[in-house]
């Protein structure tokens, strides 16, 4: 890194997210199977505010008060939810300019243990090109924050984490010597040319082919299909056309 | 993974152990530069026991008790010690048949966190192929803990634990669905053609050249220099020799 250059840090999993912390930081969060494409998938159809909670007794008492209310568990839709939590379930005309409560337990978590940051956004594949320009107009320290698996590393976060510290370093004022980053861009390298074929691997594709699950694995990779970035404000997010 | 492979795993940093913890699995702690490159090269040289502490106080209060004890912080040798942490330290005749206290934070942290496993080995590139061997021998679960860097993810220790991944697998009755097991295999197949090249951009490389101690990388990477496997057994190691 040369000196001025804002840094690029990538955090593989929240349970190490204090090592990271840094306030002036844009932090993107980023669980590209399912949280964070579901969420971008919402806004490009017309959602006007998500509010991410982490229990399903939270996600009920929203219920209560008349919001539309996305909520599974094990890829089970609960009984007083309108839909699960898959990207396809945000496809739909009655979700235009309403606000949803979004229930994921470590999505939520992510997000949240990262309001103090300077900025938080909500990232994968889906707008990844407009992420990066984003991220490029504010000229500030970029910290990634995977969500991993139960506090565990994953592949494909880290894969999308390679692929947006890679196109903001096309910028010269970004640098990094984060070492996760690094890795993060060469894992990206090794498994961009055939995505699908890498993916296969992971082990959170096992567990969503095994609940029948795994028809969004092609969709949440799908680069740009929108210029919308959700963005945390207090604690619900917005789009960033409307910041 | 087949039913009936025993698994391998990669814990990337301490702060996830929890997560991994298996009683019944073999652990290899690893801290390539140098803690665990270090107490391979002791054994080498004779040494009969090493006692790891986390503080310079434990050291101290060994050293009071007579044994050698190696410490330094920040690349100086603290001056109650016989020796600092480098791996040349102890490369010499003085250590023969002695117990040696060997003071390093992050290192005995990991060493004592899994101190309720089937059993502790120290691994390093060192006692690579050896290591792998005795492992294969004994066909249990493997679980490999990186020590990486102030509860963070870092690059020597992670191409490690693929190296050593990548070696045990070829053994049919081990398996792996471990993320980090696979992307650890994918940094070693990147990497390991120009090591030295490769691991120029890791973190730690520059933080010991800072310090003038980046002599001992190439050491630190050399394979299969000894048979010797450094074992836990109580709160001390032994080579695997005298088990």
């Amino acid at each position: 890194m040369n000196a001025g250059q804002k840094k690029i840090e990538v955090c593989l999993t929240p349970s190490v997210f204090s090592e990271f912390r840094n306030d002036d930081a844009i932090v993107v969060v980023v669980d590209i199977l399912r949280a964070t494409s579901a969420i971008i998938t919402a806004f490009m159809h017309g959602v006007r505010k998500i509010i991410p909670v982490a229990t399903l007794e939270e996600a009920k008492a929203y219920k209560d008060k008349g919001y539309l209310v996305a909520a599974e568990r094990d890829g089970i839709v609960r009984d007083f939810a309108d839909f699960g939590n898959s990207p396809y379930n945000f496809q739909q005309q009655k979700i235009r300019n309403r606000e949803i409560v979004y229930s994921t337990t470590n999505g939520t978590h992510c997000i949240m243990m990262a309001r103090n940051s300077y900025r938080v956004l909500i990232g994968g594949y889906l707008n990844l090109t407009a992420l990066s320009d984003f991220i490029k107009a504010e000229q500030r320290d970029l910290l990634i924050l995977c969500a991993g698996w139960k506090n565990k590393f994953n592949l494909e976060d880290t894969l999308f984490a390679g692929a947006l510290a890679e196109k903001v370093l096309q910028d010269q004022n970004y640098g990094t010597i984060c070492d996760s980053a690094l890795a993060s861009i060469d894992l990206w390298t090794i498994a961009r040319a055939d995505m699908m074929h890498y993916i296969e691997k992971a082990a959170q594709r096992h567990r969503l082919k095994k609940n029948g699950l795994d028809d969004v694995i092609e969709y949440c990779h799908t680069p740009d299909l929108t210029a919308l970035i959700p963005v945390l404000k207090e604690n619900y997010l917005i789009s960033s056309m409307d910041l």
